[in-house]
């Protein structure tokens, strides 16, 4: 069904890392209209408190409501643990979709054992949101978490290959894969995972499989939008960052895999 | 000069960087009262603008002004580099010491060659701040610097020591240090990398002096209260965060040294 003119799809991160997920989105929704905030100036939430997280989100989405979207993607795997029932009381006529439970569907479909391994920030393992969501799907999934926080770091660096990534990679993972019974999926639980899948694969025995939620969140959206949606023309994506909106664009490049030009908002943190 | 209750030195970070400082500062007075915040909800301030870096520093300034401090220290470089001159407009009758000033004056002093290298945040480095302070006190001293992001992350991992750190240092650091004319004093120019030094010393060439203005730092508040200071008993510290308590705690211990306990306190962003 083609319908034009639609209000744009909101999409919201801490920064940069969601933008794995616009580009999935985009992938799939090449005519849609797009608002990207970034909220740079806060960032990163994974180190942050729930209360913390869920306050800042709820500023992000009015501040994209106030701009009119359809649809709002909390594209951040912190933000997605920590808000998404408080974002969808507050706003109960507006779709909400994280990136959690389309990634934890994935991971259930992906793995033969159903021992499933997943990293994420602090936030977002500590809160257990995607042992919840797994379980959610199969009661006797068994779950094994860690929390990466460096990986953030090195991603925003541009240090995603070479001798070091691969060190920090194998600290983190290898203590995960090393026994008999260990995972055969795992889960890249933060948006700004996925660019440091290369590394993370060379210390990773060969049969794991790696989920990352950005294709299947982009499905999810697709579903939630009943295919009413525009096919024709390119569509255009506006971006926005709470701060810094050169090192946005500049960083960002490397996540979105092409260039792009923010404007810079402020949102009052009441 | 023995002066019992006076008001308590004010002393902010974006978060627990700026416990090193802390630390220089109860060793050089240890019979006074501190009060110390870190604005944990927003940290950190090393990727973010010089506006909205010196917004929240006024902000964290008026939280310690609201419980009465008598001299205002600036434990981040970061704040120090883009906020020390706004802080001091705002707050004409508060003392108000930042970290760049006595860590730029200690480096000249130590250096032979007067050829000088920094690291710092982005931000910190971006800004020039100390390539400017240095330039004040030797029109003729060169000045290498470098942006070291990943040590932030690394000395909150406690991933302070081992084969990744000096890898980490390696890479930022031998670039600088390779040439005949190389520098022959580091300055370790953000709060955070006092607890990289020995991981930092591995990668030098042995006759670099590292400068932490840490202690410095100390030595110039000493300066600025005039031996106007308690000399007896043991201070109180009283400790806040803008979030997330325990995480502050918890990571905030490696850098002090010992425990700490501390309150949360909100601050509006306006």
């Amino acid at each position: 069904m083609k319908i034009d003119r639609q209000p744009p799809i909101g999409v919201f991160d801490s920064g940069v890392g969601g933008l794995t997920v616009l580009r999935a989105l985009r992938l799939a929704l090449p005519a849609e209209d797009f608002i990207y905030l970034g909220d740079t100036a806060r960032l990163p939430y994974g180190t942050k408190s729930p209360e913390t997280v869920v306050r800042y989100s709820l500023q992000c989405a009015a501040a994209l409501l106030a701009r009119r979207i359809r649809c709002l993607v909390v594209a951040c795997n912190t933000a997605s643990a920590a808000a998404l029932s408080a974002l969808r009381v507050r706003h109960p006529a507006l779709p909400v979709i994280g990136v959690i439970e389309p990634g934890a569907a994935a991971a259930v479909a992906a793995s033969q054992s159903q021992h499933i391994a997943v990293i994420g920030t602090e936030g977002t393992i500590g809160g257990g949101a995607y042992q919840s969501a797994i379980h959610g799907l199969n009661q006797r999934a068994r779950v094994t978490a860690a929390a990466c926080s460096l990986f953030v770091a090195m991603a925003e660096e541009g240090w995603t290959d070479g001798p070091i990534a691969q060190a920090v990679a194998r600290r983190y993972l290898e203590p995960m894969f090393k026994n008999d019974d260990a995972p055969d999926t795992l889960v890249l639980g933060c948006t700004h995972f996925p660019v440091l899948t290369a590394s993370i694969r060379t210390v990773l025995p060969g049969h794991i499989r790696i989920v990352d939620s950005a294709a299947t969140t982009a499905a999810a959206v697709v579903r939630q939008l009943h295919n009413v949606t525009k096919t024709a023309g390119r569509g255009h994506v506006t971006w926005l960052a709470t701060d810094g909106a050169a090192r946005f664009a500049r960083v960002g490049s490397t996540f979105l895999g092409e260039p792009l030009h923010a404007e810079r908002i402020e949102i009052i943190d009441l």
